[in-house]
């Protein structure tokens, strides 16, 4: 293996899952871990300091969108993105690859990279696996991802099977990159992972997979999920997947998920994630919980002098009678209140998966959480719901 | 003197200038000191925690804005104020009588009292002394305000007479609402405080102040400043009224202001105040400093990689190029970090006030102060300014 200044370290195993410490050079992570997403260099209302209080501790930043606002280079002139915005700890940045698939209107694909035409002002964008390793290297994350191609779930196979071969040749692109890089920013302090693609089909996945772990990387992700494919199609792709990454190295299940799509994956040997939903739910007036998302914007909550459960927050001690008159005032402030519990929910979430792995009872963990936790209905997360780039 | 819950005991006097400790049944506030403003129940995109550890110690909240949302017998339901907000200090709430002048399209005033057309959806809302008093027990707050008129600084010498009078009369009904109050929120948990009225009147002022000090009350509020006077007309104001005021009393200046406000007003013997000047102009992307406001989202703070100052709060570890970049991309927390900043920014300057006067050198200081700070000029103010009943 390339030297990377990445170590994962497994220490305990439970049927397919594993807990175990990640070590980057701005500090070590349990996992599974969960990383709150900073799109533009910042959680959405919330402080790092609120985070790290929640036990965050890994965060995860998007080059397509700071390579438009503020820019990759102003980042970098103000000392790199942990600088720039007050993190610490360990950080991952993605390689724009998901815009290729969330911006598909905006964006021109050719086998050289992709074209955007900016989502904000129209002024183009041109991230090829070179220029997306290199805008990475400018931002300075702990973990930078290779530049790949996704497409929608729904996506004709002749497209998936070219994102496929696209994704293998910009791999190879974006490691030869990476490797190049030298001095402070350069491969002695950021560790790339490959991004598997080949959508639902087990096959392609399985061909994807193979691909990637040739190229012998200091970690491995799943990408091109939650975009649209049914969870029975998620735990396909997952059980193809998996099988084929090695015992050693991180898995990172990219943009997923609601608490039931973690529990499912950690089950499953995934041991990263990152997703939008703690935040945006949040906002949006949705708490998590055992029980699944609670809407406290409905009449119901306008006097309940309950918390929303016990999840240490500063939305504990706060009723959520009190919850729903902030929500339905329209007042930022219960925006943030959810998004903090929601963000310590999930870090509980996997404090409690970690423990279970641990104790070698996570397949009853898994049990007793699927018994219990209902998913919002479709209808409900549509109305919550907002663009996919509107600004996390 | 009748007994209140309420004690201030003068610590240190420098010319007109006087430090304290305001004890009240949720603890005690070192004077001269800050209310933050949270008109609903909550700071504008800051948890109570925030508040806190910023050094604040005794917030505000608005009595028409919560009759109207979530509604007062709500609010008792679900504990009373503190519990409702999740905040354990000390707090004041206002009677609703400068909504007589923030809503002066939205309601009609007779001797009784007033008829407001709820700002929200045209449902009536009917305050007298008594009504108010009474939600304000339901409230619960340690510190409760009498029920007035506020006239505009416009307003024609009759109007304010007419205003004089009715707020004289009306502190009267007050009074004794508040005192026939038993039990828990009567008058043996919650301290009313006069509002001294008048307009820019000296002779009107004085009027007021004489008839609300006859009333032998547990503090006194100076009212209608900041509803549009010139800053010598409210220090004429400041000096006519406040040798007027019982020295062993707290003396509250509403409404007002910016940090220089705040100097002249510490200096001239004022002990408590309130604004939503840090918030509101967080949100607008606006950092108080010694050298005044600064507009952190002009082009030249882009790649600055200075902190705002060396308030202590979330931003001082921040560049005011990372703030730029935050608030020109519409992200929430670029004001949240500004509200922090200048919460922080408004707690120290009355720290470092206390710390002149205890050290007699309270005008040393308000000359410094005044010889570097420079307010925004008018038209900025206006660009950086909303609707006064926005929601803050």
């Amino acid at each position: 293996m390339v030297t990377a200044p990445l170590r994962w370290q497994c220490t305990a195993r439970d049927g397919a899952a594993r807990a175990g410490l990640l070590v980057t050079p701005h500090g070590a992570v349990p996992t599974p871990s969960f990383m709150a997403v900073a799109t533009l260099g910042g959680l959405k209302g919330v402080t790092m300091e609120q985070a790290a209080a929640l036990g965050q501790r890994i965060i995860l930043a998007n080059t397509y969108h700071l390579a438009l606002r503020p820019g990759a280079e102003r980042v970098r002139r103000l000392g790199g993105l942990h600088a720039f915005c007050g993190w610490d700890g360990p950080m991952l940045t993605d390689s724009g690859g998901y815009q290729v698939f969330s911006l598909a209107a905006h964006r021109v694909i050719d086998d050289e990279g992709v074209t955007f035409r900016s989502h904000l002002d129209g002024t183009l964008l041109r991230l090829t696996p070179e220029e997306s390793i290199r805008i990475q290297r400018c931002l300075g994350a702990d973990i930078i991802m290779a530049f790949d191609e996704c497409p929608p779930a729904a996506a004709a196979r002749v497209v998936v099977e070219q994102a496929c071969a696209r994704t293998a040749r910009w791999l190879e692109r974006s490691r030869a990159a990476w490797l190049a890089a030298e001095g402070p920013g350069g491969c002695a302090t950021q560790a790339l992972f490959a991004i598997v693609q080949g959508g639902t089909d087990p096959g392609l996945r399985a061909e994807s997979a193979r691909a990637a772990v040739a190229l012998d990387l200091p970690g491995y992700a799943i990408g091109g999920l939650a975009v649209g494919e049914s969870a029975d199609e998620r735990q396909t792709v997952l059980d193809a997947v998996v099988p084929l990454l090695p015992e050693d190295r991180p898995r990172y299940l990219m943009g997923v998920g609601t608490p039931l799509d973690l529990v499912e994956a950690v089950a499953r040997g995934l041991d990263l994630f990152d997703c939008v939903l703690p935040t945006r739910m949040g906002r949006h007036g949705i708490a998590y919980t055992d029980d699944g998302p609670l809407r406290l914007k409905r009449a119901e909550y306008a006097e309940d002098p309950r918390p929303i459960d016990d999840t240490p927050s500063p939305a504990r001690r706060l009723s959520r009678g009190y919850l729903h008159h902030l929500l339905k005032a329209g007042e930022v402030l219960g925006g943030t209140l959810l998004s903090l519990h929601n963000l310590a929910y999930y870090q509980r979430l996997m404090a409690r998966l970690r423990a279970a792995i641990r104790g070698r009872r996570c397949a009853a963990f898994a049990a007793q959480f699927r018994a219990r936790y209902r998913e919002l209905g479709d209808a409900a997360v549509a109305a919550g719901a907002e663009p996919a780039e509107s600004g996390e």
